[in-house]
């Protein structure tokens, strides 16, 4: 087979706490073949570059070969796209700083792009989902933290470290609830998952009312929602609360930036309008009055399971091309 | 005389309540010659454009003419980059939506862009200032009002509609002090002149302590620094005080802006060590840890009376150029 450039194809990859997802994807955001390698099995970083790089060689050998691939995305908690490097993943089990993006390369002979959860899912919006053809938005990714990334004129906003994006961190409640992190009253301790739930137990213990949470064993955001849509009233003041607290976190985050938009993606964003609705109300009564009304709040038209292997892919176009066996 | 394009030169104007300075700037951001006027003198807005005109044209002919002068770059309060129009500025006396570039390009015949003050201070620091060669950085500017213009990738952000950067109208305190801009807590109310007077105010209440203060008819922000150099102990509190809530709000910006450094103009930032030390102490303890310590604070190294017109030159010279009088 003789590909020219713009008809080779790149590897993306998706590394969460669970699995590694891994495919061949084409300029378009067609997924040619896909296949996953359990996250958690390789508590050794060493071991996990070797067999992820093998069976993607394998895959790529099945498939047209490595001179049809141009080059590789990788997607990762904590990623920095400008060193290349996972940087203290709270979420992996690799300590420190790890230099995949190299480690990659060296094992496979490709050029290797690598950059976190947020970012590489605006990339995905921007190229494939409801941010095409916006220059400035914002993407919000709500699960077990809550992350975002900002578009600035078209490209992704890194900052000076690559460290930009960091919502879920600034200060809603001076004071307030301790955050993983070591501070207090970070938004993201109201509003990703733990958060949802600590609202949820409040509201339990405050309120003498029956509710369907009571019964409960294990609660989540899911199940919580789930008692939402049979009519428990504390489930939707729990989201109600929810939503009051992210709609003020991302009015100050939209008095600066002025984006056209606010895509909400991961697990938390399926609560929908429970959340969504109080969110938005929020927002409009402490955004800047000029910017008031005008952000579009959108929920991602992409598959979860998808996104995060689209955006890599979309990387991977960005890196130069490399190849050991390119002639 | 007949120049080539770099050899010509730019038209820097900036518009402030009490007076409009207009200059011939080169490319370096040499100052070739200056005039102003009153600008509360024109409460009809076309009369300012015509008298404003008038002068800087006739500067124009006494100094190489027409010719000579490439395009023009305007600074003003609540100008916006993206539409040419002065919007709703509350410190002018023009109300409403006032075309002022196209109005300035018709009465010239040259090509003319404007752009708000913090978004011109950008441009001048980055151009001839403190940011030279940074690519990520955010400068705020202290006064009447807190603004600020965030460069992100060497670009400035200007967000969809061209009003990014109101981190004085984020949410500092839920429910806090009124606001202009009709919230209640925003980070203006607290950290602006009239804030600050108004901490200072409070501080003499509560306390019965002597200070220096209250013996000042109209307090204002200079007057306090005043106090601080003696030793006023609550002079001193007002700034720490106002330096910490300085310095939260800023920490919620550089956690999702990840900027190199914070530069501060503007009267309020004469204040110094007074304030900056207590702000800087408070963002470090309040910004999410990748970023802590790595984010400089510098005082702008522009003079105040030539940053607007610098950085109304460095916008001139982005504009396409336009003559009616070329050949």
């Amino acid at each position: 087979m003789n590909l020219t450039t713009t008809e080779k194809r790149v590897v993306g990859v998706d590394i969460s706490t669970e699995s590694t997802t891994y495919a061949i994807v084409d300029v378009r955001g067609n997924i040619l073949v896909k296949d996953s390698i359990p996250t958690g099995d390789f508590p050794d970083v060493n071991y996990f570059v070797a067999h992820l790089s093998e069976r993607i060689l394998e895959m790529v050998m099945a498939h047209g070969g490595i001179e049809t691939v141009r080059s590789v995305g990788v997607s990762s908690n904590s990623a920095n796209f400008l060193t290349g490097c996972i940087e203290r993943a709270p979420n992996l089990l690799w300590k420190g700083v790890v230099p995949i993006a190299a480690m990659m390369r060296d094992s496979m002979g490709l050029a290797v792009a690598i950059a976190n959860n947020a970012h590489v899912a605006a990339l995905a919006e921007h190229a494939f989902g409801c941010a095409h053809g916006m220059k400035n938005f914002i993407v919000v990714s709500m699960g077990s933290g809550l992350g975002s990334c900002l578009f600035s004129n078209g490209q992704v906003h890194l900052g000076s470290g690559g460290f930009a994006g960091e919502v879920g961190h600034t200060c809603l409640i001076p004071g307030g609830r301790p955050c993983g992190c070591g501070a207090r009253g970070c938004l993201e301790s109201y509003t990703a998952a733990a958060g949802i739930v600590q609202t949820a137990r409040e509201l339990l213990e405050e309120s003498g009312q029956p509710s369907l949470m009571r019964g409960i064993d294990r609660l989540t955001p899911h199940r919580i929602t789930d008692c939402c849509e049979q009519g428990d009233e504390l489930a939707i003041e729990t989201y109600r609360r929810t939503g009051r607290y992210l709609g003020i976190g991302l009015a100050n985050y939209a008095s600066m930036a002025d984006p056209e938009a606010i895509i909400f993606t991961g697990g938390i964003a399926k609560a929908g309008h429970w959340l969504m609705d109080p969110a938005y109300e929020a927002f409009n009564e402490h955004v800047f009055h000029n910017v008031n009304n005008k952000v579009r709040f959108m929920l991602s038209s992409l598959e979860e399971a998808e996104r995060g292997i689209l955006g890599a892919s979309v990387l991977a176009w960005e890196v130069k091309e490399y190849s050991l066996f390119k002639e």
